[in-house]
């Protein structure tokens, strides 16, 4: 760790590290620290750079991880992170030296119990682990430490296995390297039993509920027949019945050369991108209650609803969530879909052999066992928010630039979170978060996946990963794609 | 391989392997293989061990490979195996260098084709690469070419991920280590999300139908907080409803001690073991046809019907597969319990916190990359294989013992199909098979099991093996428990 002869340099809009003098402060630092939002693999990576920063920073120096996420900050529910702590979790998967939760800092109220927290505990930082939402909390929180004249220094890290927490200043979140081997892994094996077994068509769905990153990077890392990214077919405005119709196509040529099994990925998000279901999904979250009339329904969303498969219906129109909303996270995707190609296959009397298999991969690859890059990466990240703390660079997220190079050339930043934020309307008022990065239909990662994938179709040219060897030092093809150094990967 | 130094002699039953004579033959084999039935990590390795040794018999000896399965033997669609497809499949997961499939030789005019292609092809000796089922068909296809005066040598290599096909002779199937390994990676990933997320409680099937080998390896290797075993299940004749009972009394014991999540291992023939259930999907299967009327049923049976939820409802009366049966494979047990519990919950009104998330494992497993047990078990069990062949020991099954200790002690042996045989009565008529190895309750394993999940109930003592590292020679603990001489283990 040679952060500690880093210094912090204010270039512009960016702090660059700059490996320059040894700062050694007299004084020790007390610093707070929380997960939020869904785990990641690197977490606990990510303490141990900042603890081990921290400690030599100034051998008293102090961590304190809030519990349960940001109800821990809110509620002061906190315990001192030990070395032995450290010890134990370090290299594992995992939130759960913390805990985690998806509480939301929003009102004055809040804003006040996290002051009041903060100065309790007379904290010199605080770090946020965690996604855009995080991240925004953390934003807000640290206008509001600045305006109570607070000298707390607010630091956020960018964790999110989705990968959608990236832009020109931070490269990828950590946590999207290991989920993306851990289901490339499965979908691998799966593909290998596909043309092991002859028989059986896989529909496999993927988390990622607003980016596609997840199944852009799998379907690179696995070659399966057929890969919906969410963004393409909300930018082609593809309807349910030209995204079933299109699977039907696939099954039919391939089924011509005598090949009655495929794979087939769909992003979580898949559902919500076609038009006419997001309508619809609104119009039945407008319905009064639970069970709404259906009759309320335009005509439109009427006749698409009693298109669907008859479970469909009824888990559409009964099953809401305690605010009586649609349960969109609940749709099994990969079902609907499946039952769809089914019959139209039946009306079309078509001869292919169709034995659908269905699978969701998510929360296998959240505590994973972190990959050597999300291991080497998420570190840095620790180290980095140590050193944002003790030069007192508040409203900053952690960033480490040249992550497609090798790790020795890997260069610390500080990235002012005001030049991650954009504008969004959020319950009737626009407010300032942190953009979500999209997949870019015009970027390399995309370009090369749609270069490839029609060989992918009729060709079985599925790669299988095999299992995340921990010594094995390996870059996503998103992280090598979308950066120009990749060449300087050893 | 030190294989081509050994010679076969018979020892009692048994055909024990002693490292005595270099034997090599003057003239060369050839020999044909199958694979049949689900696929299982190794069998490349097998393949491998074959032609390896098949080549050292005499350099002109030729390994040819039938398509599909047992099918590709009757039709007599089969490729000659070269060098260059053992180089590019060794050590990789799947059986599509050839494919495999599940028709039964069953029939004189099955054996007849079969003798026929044996013929043709002049073939010295055939691999059957498969399960009970597959064991089973080789030795009445043995029988029967012994009648015939065709001195083609029948041999068995013992596969399935299940781990049934076992006896005092055959301490375990290849292809068992590396899908509870896959298993076991993705369960104790999903162990830590668990107790990161601090909300959900998963519900996770994983494969084995008549046999729960699988999900007890599972449990010693996670500790999950619940783990249903079909056999013990079956043994105290356990009804539905103590089922659903015993998981509601989990969840709210935990949820006393502020644990609103868990983790429910069920195998995929719960729902059968469940001996009211059995009985309702056998009456269901007699009702005539599709949809037959809920009348005929038994008053005990409609009312076990009427008490499940919904959508299983429909499903057993009427989705059923050609042949008119229920599809007691597509039955998602672990929905089905879970809604149950969610049922049984409300009922009680109790203060639980349930949010129920789903799983199933087993596709995943089946052509994953061999961990380094099954490479090296397989390969060997490919050499036992040339070795039986070349000595004429027809009607056997390649062996190899020791295996909780060293490899450099394993010890080949071949053993006779006949000592594995039982009598099951099939399709009315009493048939000899090979028997399925279910788990023994008095056995070592389930033992240790049941003296630890106690332990596992509140205490979360979650284990995450982490993916696999292929040059990690490990062992399972059912191979361990088993085997005496597992203090040998380097």
């Amino acid at each position: 760790m040679e952060g500690i002869q880093i210094e912090w340099v204010e270039s512009g809009d960016i702090f660059l590290a700059s490996p320059a003098t040894k700062k050694i402060l007299s004084q020790s630092l007390k610093v707070g620290v929380l997960f939020s939002g869904g785990p990641a693999s690197g977490g606990n990576d990510v303490l141990a750079g900042l603890y081990h920063t921290l400690k030599k920073i100034h051998p008293d120096s102090e961590l304190i991880g809030f519990l349960g996420g940001p109800f821990g900050l809110l509620e002061n529910r906190a315990k001192k992170i030990e070395l032995s702590d450290i010890e134990k979790h370090q290299k594992q998967g995992g939130f759960d030296l913390l805990g985690t939760g998806r509480t939301k800092l929003e009102t004055e109220a809040d804003y006040a119990k996290a002051l009041s927290a903060i100065e309790t505990l007379k904290l010199d930082g605080l770090v946020f682990i965690g996604g855009d939402d995080t991240n925004t909390n953390a934003y807000h929180l640290a206008t509001h430490l600045e305006k109570a004249n607070n000298r707390c220094t607010i630091v956020g890290v960018p964790k999110t296995i989705d990968g959608d927490l990236k832009s020109a200043y931070i490269e990828t979140s950590f946590g999207f390297d290991t989920a993306t081997r851990v289901y490339g892994e499965l979908i691998g094996n799966i593909s290998k039993d596909a043309i092991s077994s002859l028989k059986y068509t896989h529909f496999i769905r993927l988390m990622g509920r607003t980016a596609s990153h997840i199944a852009l990077e799998c379907a690179l890392m696995t070659h399966p027949n057929l890969t919906y990214i969410s963004e393409e077919v909300l930018n082609k405005k593809l309807t349910l019945k030209e995204v079933v119709e299109e699977v039907v196509e696939l099954l039919e040529m391939r089924a011509k050369r005598g090949k009655n099994y495929a794979v087939i990925l769909l992003p979580e998000g898949l559902i919500e991108a076609i038009f006419e279901i997001k309508v619809l999904l609104q119009e039945l979250s407008r319905l009064e209650a639970k069970g709404g009339d259906k009759k309320d329904l335009s005509k439109e969303s009427l006749t698409l609803l009693q298109s669907l498969p008859e479970d469909f219906q009824r888990m559409l129109l009964f099953e809401r969530d305690p605010h009586g909303n649609v349960q969109v996270s609940k749709i099994e995707t990969e079902k609907l879909l499946s039952l769809m190609v089914e019959k139209r296959l039946k009306e079309k009397k078509s001869e292919v052999s169709f034995n659908p298999l269905h699978h969701f991969f998510g929360y296998e690859g959240r505590c994973a066992t972190p990959s050597l890059f999300d291991t080497t990466y998420s570190y840095e990240l620790g180290c980095v928010s140590a050193l944002l703390i003790r030069d007192k660079r508040s409203s900053t997220m952690a960033s480490v630039k040249g992550l497609a190079g090798s790790p020795s050339t890997w260069r610390m930043q500080g990235v002012p979170l005001r030049l991650l934020m954009g504008q969004e309307e959020r319950k009737g008022r626009v407010q300032a978060v942190i953009k979500k990065s999209l997949v870019d239909l015009g970027g390399p990662v995309f370009q090369k996946f749609k270069k490839e994938r029609e060989n992918w179709k009729l060709e079985d040219g599925y790669l299988s990963p095999g299992p995340m060897q921990l010594s094995n030092f390996l870059i996503t093809n998103t992280l090598k794609l979308e950066n120009k150094n990749f060449s300087e990967i050893p």
